[in-house]
């Protein structure tokens, strides 16, 4: 039988919201006993007696077995749910920065203090994505995962590309929806898939990848000329995390804009929706479709976390602790489009390959191949106006 | 920790061999110690000694703790696990016409029992979508669940349909192809994705549905003028099973072939390739594709299946159990095209609605509202040559 939970939660934001909207809807046997919030002052929609500022309110009290993290702020999230980890409260959180920076030491805590903590509504909001990494693909070699890991800059890119917005537009929009980060460089900039594909790696792989290692190139620099360029050849433009598997002994991690075409099951993944490609050994290609930002659909991940709990449910990390571990590695050679306007950086980049090279009096390109670890070295040097980088096959 | 998982087998085609195949490239805690085949002069790839044609090999050897059932004969199959489950054996099926006909008994004998059938194999081949239903949508409302379920049609569908191949053609190709069953009027007349959905609903909506109950329509009366008809709109059909929740009381079960347009996730789901689509409460619309059919992807599922019974897992039925259950009907409003040659046919099925009617010396079409129940009484007048009926929206 399930367990009676009794929960204190951190935030009370649009997720929080979503999440205490689906609650009154079931009969679950939980309790939310405590919310503890930043702003005391702010007009609520339960309650006062149920708010409080005060972590000890939830921490300190030994009645409640579960704690439901959802703030925006990565080291208070991570303190929260590191102490409650090792006085006996299982964590449900949906912080993937705190998450995949402290992956390694999270999943220790847990197995030293037989605590649970899951986080399925930090990636990809509705879609079960970690679950199944975890539970249905634990015997497979996995060749590559890869997605659509954030709706806010997808959004962007759908009304960019196919309605003609301009970025800024399309950029406040977002915001507007709720499905923006109050910082849009976390989004544009690639940086919020970048967690969640840390932490993607780290179930299909078993490998701890510290995400400041792994490259994120994001959508700020799309210019016309791109979207030009894209719309001639019948592709889109999509911000694409992808873990990669290389001879079966290492993992490759970048984060990159690409082109895709309307084979890929991407392609058709448009505003806020996430979309994760899983390519299997023996599954073979698998495609996971679902709403990825949204007080509801992140809401219906996290309550099915809490769900998980009341049957004492535990990540396994099953691939870490066999030690089938693919190792880390920036060795890997991409195929690669590069606006530019300055040539001496295509000089610095030194790529291996040149395969394609156009001159134009406003618009500079060229297609080849280039080492990941050179685009990590340049990081700077790409990242500047003028300059467009995203992959292509 | 995992347990030691001693297996029979019965069956070793190509779903069995494809199973072997990835077996062998793991380290999984378990052995296979007896094949019970039905053939005992054909040549195998494995050892002699392995393979029996005695059923008692498997059943009455207490060492072997879990019974893997890979065989086509749906009664041999209930046998067997039916005695399997009794003796304390779990139960690894991949037989949708056994299960869905026998799926209210075999989930009272697991729980009388305690022990454990898995059939992830049975269902959409490679795609987790029965776990996904125990162990994610366990708490959602879910408005509907529909999708590709049926590789070897879909095949037929997208050679006939992109391709402009011949149906006996495209027919003949899927079975060399080896993902169309023997008896092709199982795929293309729709009963091999009614017994999938009969599956599908148990676990989405608690409950339990005789298969014989359910209208399946094939797409093997689909004619030229109907695959005109679909391009002048930019339309595809797809054979569609479709369980929908009504007014949150009812269930509504059928299969049918429809016209989609571009904005349906089914729409690029080509070849032997399955889709399900779920329409939850709040996880709102999710989408999962991969390979529908052929021994690799169907033996994934299996695998998947093996070795969540190393951990000793079940299906809860948790919708069932919890009498939650929706009630089962066939008053439902379904809006469809009906091409055919006899005007008294559309009398004798009386539309509750006319919306669209098109005379021409060599086609004739209807397009209306029908009740689900009027096309039940009236199923032999439609599946007829000349006769073409499919769901539109």
């Amino acid at each position: 039988m399930s367990k009676k939970l009794t929960i204190g939660m951190f935030g009370f934001g649009v997720v929080g919201q979503g999440l205490y909207d689906i609650i009154k809807t079931k009969n679950l046997n939980l309790e939310i006993k405590k919310f503890v919030i930043k702003n005391a002052d702010k007009a609520r929609s339960l309650p006062a007696s149920l708010f409080t500022t005060d972590a000890e309110a939830i921490l300190a009290d030994p009645t409640i077995n579960t704690v439901v993290e959802l703030i925006d702020d990565a080291e208070a999230a991570y303190t929260i749910t590191v102490r409650a980890l090792k006085s006996g409260k299982n964590v449900v959180s949906a912080n993937k920065k705190m998450i995949a920076t402290h992956l390694a030491e999270l999943a220790e805590i847990q197995q030293q203090y037989g605590t649970s903590l899951l986080y399925e509504g930090a990636v990809c909001g509705s879609i079960p994505i970690i679950r199944n990494l975890e539970e249905y693909y634990d015997n497979e070699l996995l060749h590559a995962v890869s997605g659509i890991f954030n709706g806010s800059s997808n959004y962007i890119l759908s009304k960019v590309f196919n309605e003609g917005q301009a970025y800024g537009d399309a950029l406040k929009k977002a915001q507007e929806l709720g499905f923006a980060e109050t910082d849009p460089t976390l989004d544009v900039g690639g940086y919020d898939p970048k967690y969640k594909l840390a932490i993607v790696a780290s179930h299909a792989y078993g490998t701890y990848i510290d995400p400041e290692l792994i490259l994120n190139l994001g959508i700020d620099k799309l210019g016309d000329q791109d979207i030009r360029f894209a719309k001639e050849k019948n592709l889109k433009i999509k911000l694409i995390p992808k873990a990669q598997e290389v001879n079966g002994e290492h993992v490759v991690l970048y984060v990159l804009p690409q082109f895709i075409g309307s084979d890929n099951m991407l392609f058709n993944v448009e505003n806020e929706n996430n979309g994760v490609l899983v390519k299997a050994a023996f599954a073979d290609e698998q495609f996971f479709y679902g709403k990825g930002a949204g007080g509801h659909p992140t809401g219906s991940a996290v309550l099915s976390d809490i769900a998980a709990l009341r049957y004492d449910y535990k990540y396994e990390y099953k691939k870490h602790l066999e030690a089938s571990s693919l190792v880390y590695s920036n060795d890997y050679e991409l195929k690669v489009y590069l606006r530019y306007t300055d040539d001496s950086l295509v000089e610095k980049l030194a790529f291996t390959e040149i395969i394609e090279r156009y001159y134009a009096p406003d618009f500079k390109y060229i297609i080849g191949h280039i080492n990941l670890q050179q685009l990590i070295n340049h990081r700077s040097a790409i990242h500047q106006d003028g300059v467009f980088l995203a992959g292509i096959s």
